[in-house]
């Protein structure tokens, strides 16, 4: 039997536990609302992890390269969003994945990418359907649902059947910091793409696919009419940014990184590990919340946190833990530690693989080693 | 021909001119100081690197991970330094190695690691050499050249012929500003090294290496004596940060990303690359020097810096460019353009491999691919 006890450190721990139950409560509320899941997998790239979203049904995903698209469709998943605004160049690839019989979806923002997609249609003979990217809430990228251009764009794909609907992303609610702010995320992300597909149709276009989500919206929605499918990925993991913004308690963590204690600096109260930024990333999303959580908070190796402990700082392959305040920790060389991450997309894709624990069984036993699909 | 026009953006870009001149400068500085370079390799990770600087020798490297050891041994080297605290449960692996006829040195500053190895050398038969590792700026882990730990250390080590010598990194030395400060920086380094393999003979106790550097430190030292091998990494592509630091022109950074144009906002002035922070990493080490860089700045495909053009942010697979001041920049949907890294370490390692060009030669020919090697 393996244990956490016995591969080298770092590596990455997957609990099928919280995991199992950060999925259900999606799907329950969800259900609720009469709204589909798509999911996105950008945040595991892992087949098995979306087998446990859709079971074996390959239900619909969104990808954030073409390489998972590619991964995804070799696993049987057959309807796929590349929610990444699409570069012409990459047009064979995705009809390369169509000819195979995948339902490839991109998306756009453009009149010019518009006609690139009618051009390939054309010169290829492939219709690459897509998705206009409407703005909800100056985040990124999308058109304004009440800016002409975004009946322009429609008027190009709908030439040649390739207008599939519009999306929007509320990635400003990452930074919101009250159930209030998340509720009108979420309220600000529906209208607008209603608004958005409205204006479409009110135009004689198609929009059967209104497609909306984040992590925070899809949990504080609480009316979605209008809406045909939400999009969240980083929920299945969960991380201490989510909890931060409080749309998961820190007991939902589902992903942690093992390090080993190789140091001590008693003078400075720090604790040093073979987990630097390699191992965490440089992502400190928590830096900007009410709470900065450092490079994570730190577990024993069953997961139970240790209260006070923080992973302060980072190099290449050494991690500084301290306690915030009170008496030093004490905590053996050799003691195996898990990091509970700021950002669980960017640590996880540190790594090529999860080793997988159910901490309702068995804390420390791992029952299976999951791949994920990292790259372009 | 493949050119930087062809790949699916984003990729790595490793320009070899650029990577020729900073090795020509160490090893000429160095030669001049009178002292071999032991490469720190956890930057590239790539042997075709690692062969430009030390032809087909196979000198002396650095390591950061036994991964990159087990690679390094199987192209060849014979010489490696495994620089991060040594756990008992890696001995094995670097035990594996030893056997294979590899020198490997491993480094600790306990009294309860060096008991550790001696004991698998009783025990395993394989007397694994260590060095000691002293604390020149309080940065991260090591004993103070006038701890009594460290004649205990060296006590316990040479007991079985297992004490190599004694180890320090000016870590600090990455947040210098000036030419003074990396000058007393160096000398801190050298001066610590120096004292603490003295504490050690004057008690009888053997330490043939003296092991000290980083790439500001290196840089910057004027006089080794006593040292006996210098470290450095970073300093083969450089980046934003050695820039800031001084240490490097931002014309000598041989690592760049390669992004599309995929989108705008003229509104904000904000150009939408598919280069988000998975293609860049979350390293944002600028933020707390004189110029915060944000993200990278941005170059033309061949290599052109753009004036006043930079990153300013990132999601998981959208980078967000505008310029600090003036006219937005004009840049067309479907541009390539290179983002230069804040920390090359940090953005070299979310790539599997390095598309390598010849400025000097033809800007855009991708002369060949160079794989390196991720993960523990």
């Amino acid at each position: 039997m393996t244990t956490l006890d016995n591969p080298g450190t770092p590596f990455a721990v997957l609990d099928t536990t919280r995991l199992e139950r950060n999925i259900a409560r999606l799907r329950d509320h969800l259900g609720s609302l009469g709204v589909p899941l798509r999911l996105h997998v950008k945040t595991s790239k892992s087949v098995e992890v979306a087998n446990r979203v859709h079971g074996s049904s390959g239900g619909p995903v969104t990808v954030s390269t073409l390489a998972e698209a590619e991964h995804f469709a070799d696993a049987g998943y057959r309807d796929i969003l590349y929610a990444v605004g699409i570069d012409p160049h990459k047009l064979p690839r995705v009809a390369a994945l169509i000819d195979r019989g995948v339902t490839v979806t991109v998306l756009l923002d453009s009149v010019a990418q518009a006609h690139a997609l009618r051009r390939f249609a054309q010169e290829e003979g492939v219709a690459v359907s897509a998705l206009i990217e409407v703005d909800c809430d100056g985040h990124r990228g999308g058109v304004a649902p009440d800016d002409p251009a975004l009946i322009d764009i429609g008027k190009v794909l709908a030439d040649r059947g390739q207008l599939a609907g519009v999306l929007t992303h509320a990635g400003e609610s990452y930074f919101a910091c009250t159930a209030d702010a998340l509720r009108l995320a979420a309220r600000a992300e529906r209208d607008v793409a209603v608004a958005a597909a409205e204006a479409l149709r009110a135009e004689g276009l198609p929009c059967p696919v209104v497609s909306a989500g984040s992590t925070p919206t899809a949990h504080a929605a609480t009316d979605l009419t209008g809406v045909t499918e939400v999009r969240a990925g980083n929920y299945v993991f969960f991380d201490l940014v989510m909890a931060g913004v409080g749309v998961c308690a820190i007991d939902d963590i589902a992903l942690s990184v093992v390090v080993t204690v190789i140091g001590h600096q008693p003078a400075k109260g720090w604790i040093l590990t073979d987990g630097g930024w390699m191992a965490t990333s440089r992502d400190r999303g928590t830096a900007v919340q009410a709470v900065d959580q450092g490079y994570g908070l730190v577990a024993d190796l069953t997961g139970n946190l240790i209260p006070g402990l923080v992973m302060t700082g980072a190099s290449q392959e050494h991690g500084i833990l301290a306690v915030r305040t009170g008496p030093v920790a004490d905590i053996p060389l050799g003691t195996r530690l898990r990091i509970l991450p700021n950002h669980a997309c960017a640590t996880a894709a540190q790594y090529s693989r999860y080793h997988v624990v159910a901490s309702a069984a068995a804390a420390t036993e791992v029952a299976a080693i999951w791949p994920r699909h990292n790259g372009w």
